[in-house]
């Protein structure tokens, strides 16, 4: 069974909001054995929209819509789909009833353009929406199923999660697809695949590998598709292992997942605890981790000095040291990872400073230039980066490259302990 | 002129990354008069390719391609345009040079794979790439002109920049579009609409309004497509006039921006400093202002106290309140904002605290309770918020609320300053 996602509104193709729905749904249907074959963007235009519904139907056995639902005029998709699906609207009583009850709760009166959000298409069956005034609707046309639902990300996933995937994982005709992705670490895609290209040249025509580099990281990606989902685990894990073996030192995880997860659930396991001293990251490494459910359990703090009053106040590191060797050094840094570690009584601490940009670049420090430093039990370490111009990428990978660091300390002093 | 843009990869459609190309091409296109009518993304395979290329040169007059360019076998990409534009491949000498120059000063071995990235098209000109090693490509191929582009973000936008937008800007036929954005907050999108029904119920046909609601704000943007761009400024210029005054104090900017971008401004000019005191929201706002360009010219730091003893330590939160009233109320909170005020020796100070889940809830205190407190010059304002049961939602949404009472505190003390 093969899917298409349409997610409709001018924001999208104007580039106002970058479009998170579709990957959120793409990742929800692979896991049930839904194939997505394409994802298209249309601007708030009926015709626009009903070319997007024709090409679907004729590529896919299920179609997807989000987007274009709102309250306010701007909003054509309900007529949109009223000509498409040759049908007209009707109330339905319990969406009404919900959406007064929400107006009643906030205490605010109720306009025509609210009560319309009860509106649904005649043939459809209402997918009820908890979380908002605009419903969902489950329409089969022509055999196949359409699934419309609003724009606004947290209502979609609500929709989806109660309403949709149940139904969806009662459809015949999924062929089940299995991914299996393992993560590296510290070697580049190209040798990545050097290292391991007879594997993948021996792999079985059902059997696909992609590789996926992130700042730092490369993620290597099985997918194999089928008719038996039992035998397509047990394919993939054999080809993994043989991967994981081959890959080595630069064998991250078996499994998709974030260097700060990882971090995380090692530090949990041994009551390990954390903290974070961050100038040019500006609270983005403490950001990553906390975005975590359960990092309290293992992350005590942080302290984001951008300027040196702070790091002084904060962290203990010397006047002297920055008066020398200035804020970005491997000087201050080690201090900065030393006093966070000291200050905030944690096992371990990572401390980042560096010229993020566009501003304040010297010949000798230019933007980009970033010091990182880890204090561990038994060791502070510290290393330099030259990253680039942008601003946004050398936060990125400044983060990257600090849990990087933390993670291969992890490792040393555990493998160090457990030798001692 | 229409633009379409295509997106390849397998990771797209499983929902392994957010497509974010996309959206920043589209804002590139539309700033120069070039209306984005589609976005397509495709997996790996060339007949979906060749389908979706296919379909785009009939609705576009322009197109863009980015993806699947990269050295490892799972990029099919080349192979399939070779067959679209039926033509072979050259090995390009230029590109050949600068790839072996990156492994010469990387002094990692170079491999046949890495040789091959300096194939292009034999009908394309090369679209030189400084910050990587797979080049773009621009090729007129029945009277459209068509752009390949590899799909790491940095290098594609370096790519758009550098080399196409140049070429972009002397194609004729593009058709002037003009957006205005208002920003509103504090007030209800179907309010808002209610509010101003009677200018939108007049505007121009050539002009469109729309509403996109974020967090805490709603947007409302404004499109005006005709021959005269300069016309068109002038135009949304009286009807942004006229939605201003009818939003009264709901009225926030009139530009497309962000709430930390106000606040950094406003700040910036009349040499205000910030700290920020974060514990559910776990470095977000710290994050969130020194994303900018600048901001060390206003935020002087702040502290992650995921911790008591940090709340104690670094913000001198009395041990006595967190007895009684609890991490979560609205008194930590006060102490908070006044400690990180005080001791960080800043004129502002945001802090937060509250239960992001998805555990830590108990019947007085559930998830989704966060109390947020700033603390101002002359007087320190707190609330309490009710958010859901989302972690990311409740992180996201805490810190929007926490910079809208900022906001609004730095109006009400420059107001008052200004009246005294």
């Amino acid at each position: 069974m093969q899917a298409e996602i349409i997610t409709i509104g001018d924001e999208i193709l104007i580039g106002q909001i970058i479009d998170t729905n579709s990957a959120w749904i793409a990742q929800q249907l692979n896991a049930i054995g839904i194939r997505v074959k394409q994802i298209s963007s249309v601007a708030d235009y009926p015709a626009d929209i009903l070319v997007a519904l024709t090409l679907a139907s004729g590529r896919a056995d299920l179609i997807l819509v989000t987007g274009g639902l709102g309250p306010t005029q701007d909003d054509v998709t309900k007529q949109t789909l009223s000509a498409y699906f040759d049908c007209g609207l009707r109330r339905a009583p319990e969406v009404l009833a919900h959406v007064e009850a929400i107006f009643q709760r906030g205490n605010r009166p109720m306009l025509e353009m609210n009560r319309k959000q009860a509106d649904v298409l005649e043939k459809s069956e209402v997918l009820f929406n908890e979380m908002g005034t605009a419903p969902g609707m489950w329409i089969l046309h022509k055999g196949k199923p359409y699934v419309i639902m609003p724009g606004v990300p947290f209502e979609m996933k609500h929709i989806m999660q109660e309403r949709v995937l149940p139904r969806l994982r009662n459809l015949e005709g999924r062929v089940p697809v299995w991914h299996h992705t393992l993560l590296t670490a510290g070697i580049g895609e190209s040798f990545l695949a050097e290292k391991i290209a007879d594997i993948e040249a021996a792999l079985p025509p059902h059997i696909h590998l992609a590789y996926l580099p992130k700042p730092g990281l490369v993620r290597l990606r099985l997918t194999a598709i089928g008719e038996d989902l039992e035998k397509l685990k047990q394919e993939t894990q054999t080809i993994a292992a043989r991967l994981e073996e081959r890959i080595g030192n630069y064998f991250l995880a078996d499994r998709d997942t974030t260097l700060e997860q990882l971090i995380r659930d090692f530090m949990q396991e041994r009551e390990l605890l954390l903290a974070t001293a961050e100038s040019c990251t500006g609270g983005n490494i403490a950001r990553l981790i906390t975005s975590l459910p359960g990092s309290s359990s293992m992350f005590e703090g942080g302290a984001v000095t951008y300027s040196n009053a702070m790091k002084q106040a904060l962290l203990g590191v010397n006047p002297e040291t920055l008066e020398q060797h200035g804020a970005v050094s491997e000087e201050t840094v080690r201090e900065m990872a030393v006093g966070a570690k000291t200050n905030f009584r944690t096992d371990y601490a990572i401390a980042v400073s560096g010229i993020a940009g566009p501003e304040g670049g010297t010949p000798e420090k230019p933007v980009g230039l970033v010091w990182i430093a880890v204090a561990g039990k038994d060791q502070v370490v510290a290393r330099k980066h030259l990253f680039g111009q942008d601003r946004a990428i050398n936060i990125e990978r400044s983060s990257a490259a600090a849990l990087w660091m933390l993670w291969q300390l992890l490792q040393a002093e555990s493998d160090s302990n457990q030798a001692g």
